[in-house]
């Protein structure tokens, strides 16, 4: 709820990424024996390089906080103690001396870094604190069957394969394979008994991991849905088409409009072809190309709206003047909104109809 | 949104299907050396046969274009890209010395020529575009997932299995078995240390491909049911019954009917069945095969709505005349239909009595 | 749709249950190399009884049809079939001269007989039937998959391990571990290629599965929904309580029940216990456990309804007299019924006023 | 329905979840041969510990039952019998002259104390109950294609590989773990068409678990909102301000809150983030931290309503002053509920504006 803005200001910037990508690929060919030998000096000169970045940022950060409270708040936020651990952590290794190959591994938490730009990550936090209740109930009967499973196992394996099934332990490393249907094969019952707890538990796993699954998709997708109203919301207030709505067919609109940012330049409606929606412009602004000449279109306007109301071969091209957001409706929302908002469709009609007229030759697609 | 109509031009014909299905059968052939040595003759004479179906098919292409920048256009456009390649491939790779066994597993581009066909994978790439973003999502959270726990893994198990944990690129083959729950069994811990990080990897895998499959799931049960509600709209608009009907009844109804493609002589309701269902006939016609009498139907018709109307037994064979395409409405549907639409339950019932006073021994089933 | 009422005829009864359970578990001893050697004349003492239920079914289901005419019907038709296989596969085998170990397997064809009872396979036909399209279009993305992935894993470990990877068939079955995941670790590729193509296989099967049960699971959920919608509203046509209805409120009430069948003398409702739902009789009857009397309740009644209107404690048992179909209304389904439809409210609430009144003692749970 | 209170009555205590934790630990421990040696007398001292507290308990039971049919019940009821097994099952295993390490295992039954602590099991329970018909045909047909698996892929196999593929009961475990797309590759086909058949299953088993994972998510998904209304309209009555509200709205709201319990001193509001919801006090209170004062808001006041009206930088931090009970409301549940409510929102927006003008300084967030 309450979003943490330091987390937002320390943000690594392009520099920051591209030590990041050059500085993990170094870790993962460091370990890579025979090119470590041979260009230990390229890899190395490379993580040092990396380091750098990351120690300059750091410092960066503390030197631009104004006081001394506002240095000690940035070094307890998460993202503080991030660039903390970035720039300290292999180098803390090296004078402990760890061997140069071991002490560079802890750039590992480099990949830290990347967690607060992670939107999914967010998300999913928000997921898990949404859904805690019925995630933590299927954790437990994850455990619950796993203990009895493992206990039960060991009872029939203990004899039969005393190395792998040893001790109750070991059975839960078997029990986690089997149950989450990873089977590696490494340890598997003999005993008819065994099999018979085996079987139960890979039916067992598929069900719990069912649960969990069904409750994450749907705690992703809600948390989708609302993200995206929010943001969508903020579009329609810019469109002053909408304005005239009541508040029930802005709420319907909202959740039927899909956003688009697209780049300049980027063709979106193509002469010719079969169209199925039309577009509003909540920001930016597109070129309509007729035979005889261009028409411009900016925030607000709409276009495409043949497709809808009978039309569905578009008739002319369009494309964006530059960066622009555009709201898109699917003759299936169309439909929808048409039977609900009765008062949406004539305004669209009577624009469509006012065009026309306006224009004979200018239809815009 | 803009479809190519160029690709849909390029679908292959029959015998491009038929040259299809054979190269990639003697594709697989080809490759198993006992089959090989014996009846080398005919295997490469099948596949010279459908590369040179390939080759007439490109050919053909280019030179029915009108123009140069047509040719071209052709060339650039995907469909001519594949066409080129799978006339070319093989032909190239055979002039640059590569044994012909090899050369030959180049036809495997010939599969490419399926894929403008393939209505599945075209909705998967506008669930893909649509769901871009929770899916970059789910993948970068997959990817650190895969990071974090193949060098945490190296770390703990590089002493003790240095052949196949030796590197962290060789401990991400690990990982990606792992996290994917595929657990081949090639590669696994040993370490207490190594299992642990094994059993927080197998859940979450379970995890994230469980939000991809909800996301992948949802995404493309949503593009089924625009794509259904956009052909049904067709449909809708063809049978006079509903034109009576104002426009949220029509895009409910449109919402509830399902389509049905039936060749000719197809027996859609047998008598003496139970029923549960009316249709309404799209295109094409049925006779109602009467004790005394065929009554034919045509389109904008309808039958069998006794069912929904309290009579669940039916009383008549129906059957096909031609290709038709009928709606079908459930007694679920209609229920819910007539109670938000009282107006489409009357027009049905009204229309029920008229027949059965016209015709008192002519009941349409 | 047009349901095959002569296999409805020919259900299997009690007998026939009882054969095909013995017969199927004497299969299974039959393969036990050590039991077979002992027991062999009770286990084919016991199959070959089972084989003369089945025969004697299929002779009596032919004698019992009248004409030839339905006498060819029957064997023509799909119980038919079934039974004239069972009957006649084993002995055929047998004087064919088939080693008896291996022709008693042909009762395998016994299993079919469950095939037209499970109602789970018919409304998963109705599923595969209805998602036809989609489950193709997946099918279809899968065998590209799979054709493109051996293709690609042949090239690359063909020469490292020409015993696994030897041809594209044998390449097809690591495919096919792979893409669903299952992963035995018999065929595993081993050049770093080979194991980039074997992590994408992995990640598409994922996906591709995830597809596939989205729309199966989906479809299920809507042919449950379905059934149960049919089912529920013949019983609420019972109930004279809900006839005062306008049709929209019997659809959205016949959407939120609940169907219960309860043998005799279950306790539904146990006295003190929290209740949160309340029921209608649909057929059948219960007996109010009060203090000083039992008060019995009919087809058409309903109890329980203080729970949603306040008191949630119950303050009486109630038992089933009979085989009851009880309609259950949950707390969470009344209220959304109360709030859309206040006149069902109403009537709960009069009704329970009327029987406080009418027996101040005699409260009805 | 007619949740048993006997067992809620034995939940165990704080002793009582330390004995179990310690026990399990212990008995874990007791299994690891080399550990066990060094510190029998430590881990055998705790089991005994813990089972003396779970006999003390039973024993506490027992005496404190007033009359013997109540002592009676208590013993016949689910709680009773965990607490039986547990205090008698290790003792009487140890009389019986069962080796200590061996004895000490049965201590495993003391996990099912949890059992009825464990919310989660018991929805799932419920959920099982709810949707038995849909998951019986589900396991039908999965018990269905396992026995025909089993018995073609021993057709198959049984010569080729006569150890593993030697009779039907042998192959079942094959096709457990393949139908369950667990594949541990101790037992793998090696004949086509054993391979062929082994593919069937796989494709199978990811179908059938998809069905039985969607079956499961969703009933899961309805039980929890089912709950989450009846509890979160417990609290809803609480807050007078929704008393105004018609049915319809109460029943709309109440869907749409979400409730949060927070301990004394959490920060709910930081003053300068982003708000999105507002929060409803159903029990507890907070502080409104303002720059002059604090405000304390108790039961039935709501705060943050600034964020939903077009302000959406929160202006004031708020605390909880004690153990708390919030109903949040989203933006997108909110202009949902404007939308078909608007005299919800008209109520919100008065007390808004009274509140700003009574306390120009003192703005609630």
């Amino acid at each position: 709820m309450a979003e943490n803005r330091g987390a937002i200001r320390g943000l690594p910037g392009r520099a920051t990424h591209l030590a990041l990508a050059l500085g993990i690929a170094a870790l993962l060919v460091l370990t890579i024996e025979p090119i470590y030998a041979r260009g230990r000096i390229w890899i190395e000169g490379i993580l040092w390089c990396c380091l750098a970045v990351f120690a300059w940022e750091w410092i960066a950060h503390l030197t631009s906080a104004p006081t001394v409270r506002r240095k000690l708040r940035y070094l307890a936020s998460p993202g503080g103690l991030i660039d903390t651990a970035s720039a300290l952590a292999v180098p803390s290794a090296l004078s402990f001396g760890v061997s140069p190959k071991s002490a560079w591994l802890f750039g590992a938490v480099w990949l830290l870094k990347l967690a607060p730009e992670m939107s999914g990550l967010r998300q999913l936090r928000r997921v898990i604190v949404r859904e805690a209740g019925p995630l933590a109930s299927v954790l437990a009967i994850f455990l619950l069957v796993l203990l009895v499973a493992s206990m039960l196992v060991y009872l029939a394996e203990r004899d039969e394969q005393p190395d792998v099934f040893g001790s109750v332990p070991a059975a839960l490393w078997w029990a986690v394979t089997t149950l989450t249907t990873t089977g590696y094969g490494d340890v598997v019952p003999h005993t008819p008994f065994g099999r018979l707890i085996a079987s139960a538990v890979m039916i067992c796993g598929v069900g719990i991991f069912g649960l969990w699954t069904g409750i994450l998709a749907t705690g992703f997708a809600a948390e989708q849905r609302r993200q995206n109203f929010v943001k969508t919301w903020e579009y329609v207030r810019r469109v002053p088409f909408f304005s005239k709505l009541g508040p029930a067919a802005i709420t319907d609109v909202t959740q039927m409009l899909r956003r688009l940012d697209l780049p300049p330049r980027v063709t979106i409606i193509r002469k010719g072809t079969a169209g199925d929606c039309m577009y509003f412009i909540a920001s930016g602004g597109v070129d309509v190309e007729l035979p005889d000449k261009r028409v411009a279109l900016g925030e607000g306007d709409f276009f495409g709206e043949m497709a809808l109301l009978g039309a569905n071969i578009r008739n002319a091209n369009v494309v964006t003047r530059q960066l622009s957001t555009l709201l898109v409706l699917d003759l299936v929302e169309f439909r929808l909104l048409m039977a609900r908002h009765p008062e949406l469709a004539e305004a669209i009609d009577s624009e469509a109809t006012r065009r026309r007229h306006e224009n004979a030759t200018v239809t815009t697609t």
